[in-house]
């Protein structure tokens, strides 16, 4: 017997009244409990957005709605901005090459976050850009971007902001409105809570103009179609009943908690697990941590991976490792989505264990503790 | 209470092997358990699309897999040919549309199967096209088409023949080296008894070269970057683990009932239907039905959505109504996937009851008797 914990950032663990909302007989998508259902994700959504207006929903992981923002706002030839500071920033890039936009790239370190200044003045010297692809979490490096500052740039600006949030809405605060994000996009298997599947896209008023006169071609990833299914509680295409049933039973879970708790809880599982790890003598990868996901330096002397591979084979604990240049370089552990104090304790506790059997020198108990002291505030 | 039934033609119900196997907790995709489960799915799949070929499986409804047969094999400017004899067949026009290609339809009058012979001379009167895009049961009517014959034809030519076999795999034969089909197109929700969520898409030599050449842009629907990322059981974007799961177990009954009695069951089910609800003095709108499902004229006075909704509200049996212009005027009771002699028997009882309460006359137990009388043997 060996119990097992998902600690990766995404997929991450499925409360148990999704799993079973999601095992309920299959509900054919035109009947009217179904319709019912769907209307109230569609609130739940609004919700967790922070937006009056509507959300999109895609059969599809997260790169699905990524791929959507571009083809539905851009045109051929169309000038793009794009921040590339890890693996889903350079996701933007090979998105619009694929679809021949032109986009100037703000290379970033990995493990630093963008300076927002930079894209003050790559707006302010090429008044073509149509469109800024930013990630605000950037879950290959652990880095939180400053979205809020990003923001309030790009707000007085022609150019329409695009923000990957999908591991940091539900985890950090992403008022869609209030700032002025015009196109917000998030996958279920995040803080949302549940299996991969489903991709989701907020629209502004102002990215809406730019959809009206888009040429980029689209099918399955089509906003106006979507948008016209949605407000009769349809998708274009057969919708991914189960996985809509179990959002429904999350969407729940995350009004109940209130936004603001949810903000709250990442931010202390965050700095616990910081805590921890720099407690063991470990160095964080990134001075601008996400609260989503801790990205730590291995040791000197100990690859990243061994250290991935004996959590999950001696432990039962999948964590992840780093990726690109970063393989062996970083572990990430993740604390987003269904996650709460023992999370921390049992990733303090298993790294702890690991880290000895490596031979790295670990005082027992360290980790833990300093990690408690912040969970009990 | 109320029990309910689900007899539309997708989504279908899913068993319960496949909803216990999904509510399962999270995997994580690069679990060796997880990458054990993902090479067993692509045994099975290889097995119902009777290929050796590898089967490419993405986190989209089954329009997502059409829209990636489209933009993997062509380029801007290339010439087609559409079959177009219902609302899927149209599906494969506006998806070419979309992306520019330019295609030559053969129109079909709804209800009737399109003539091979008519896709013959298309392909001699022009030498330069480059697909041909078929329905094989086309869902809105009810029709089964030839695709045996089409396939002859085609196969001889420059072109590749591509199918949508979303509610055909799995029901009827589609051996897919055998009959040198290019790319099939199958999605999880219909007789894979999914839920809905998964498109597949199996792509044959022929297919390939063009795939090496086709500069269509695309980037969710990679045909080239799925096919580096399933041969390590990987996928390029986040697959969509639970219902991964779901198919693992569904895969498992297919390959124990065996495709040769899975098409007997489907052939035994559509006979049935189709005998009771004749005997009910109703007329079936083609004379080419699809084992899948069947299409049914509403009796003259009566409106089809009417015995839709009757049948729903009143029985809690959900079958589908008329699409487009079809609407009211016939009704679809599928008989795929996951069902059985019951099943029919449901469908037949519940027709009778139906129809009596909306004052068509109908000798109680008139359809059923029929229907079991193909039933039993």
């Amino acid at each position: 017997m060996k119990k097992t914990y998902l600690l990766a950032p995404g997929p991450t663990p499925v409360p148990s009244e999704a799993l079973l909302a999601m095992s309920r007989p299959i509900l054919h998508h035109r009947a009217p409990e179904y319709e019912k259902i769907f209307s109230q994700v569609r609130e739940g959504l609004k919700y967790v957005f922070q937006t009056q207006t509507e959300v999109l929903i895609f059969a599809s992981s997260g790169t699905g709605g990524m791929e959507g923002a571009v083809v539905n706002t851009l045109s051929p030839g169309d000038k793009a901005l794009v921040v590339r500071g890890g693996k889903f920033g350079e996701r933007w890039g090979e998105i619009c090459q694929a679809y021949g936009v032109n986009f100037e790239a703000i290379d970033v370190e990995w493990g630093k976050p963008v300076d927002p200044a930079l894209i003050a003045e790559a707006l302010k010297r090429d008044g073509a850009i149509k469109a800024v692809f930013v990630t605000h979490s950037e879950t290959s490096t652990g880095v939180l971007n400053d979205l809020e500052a990003i923001a309030e740039i790009v707000r007085n600006t022609p150019a329409i902001l695009v923000v990957d949030a999908i591991t940091s809405l539900g985890v950090v605060p992403v008022p869609v409105d209030e700032w002025g994000l015009d196109v917000v996009v998030a996958g279920s298997q995040k803080a949302l809570m549940l299996p991969p599947g489903l991709a989701f896209c907020s629209v502004s008023e102002k990215a809406w103009r730019m959809v009206e006169t888009s040429r980029l071609p689209k099918y399955y990833f089509n906003f106006k179609e979507e948008k016209k299914n949605i407000e009769k509680n349809q998708s274009a295409f057969t919708p991914a009943v189960s996985l809509l049933l179990g959002l429904k039973e999350t969407l729940d879970l995350i009004k109940a908690e209130g936004l603001e708790n949810i903000f709250a809880r990442h931010d202390r599982l965050a700095r616990a697990t910081r805590a921890g790890v720099t407690a063991l003598g470990l160095e964080l990868f990134t001075e601008s941590p996400s609260p989503a996901v801790t990205a730590v330096k291995a040791p000197t002397g100990i690859d990243g991976g061994t250290i991935v591979k004996t959590l999950r084979t001696k432990h039962g604990i999948t964590i992840a490792g780093g990726q690109s240049h970063l393989k062996g370089k970083i572990f990430r552990i993740a604390h987003l989505g269904y996650a709460d104090t023992y999370d921390v304790v049992i990733a303090m506790a298993a790294l702890e264990l690991t880290l000895s059997e490596l031979g790295y020198p670990v005082k027992l108990g360290s980790g833990v503790r300093a990690a408690e002291e912040i969970l009990m505030k």
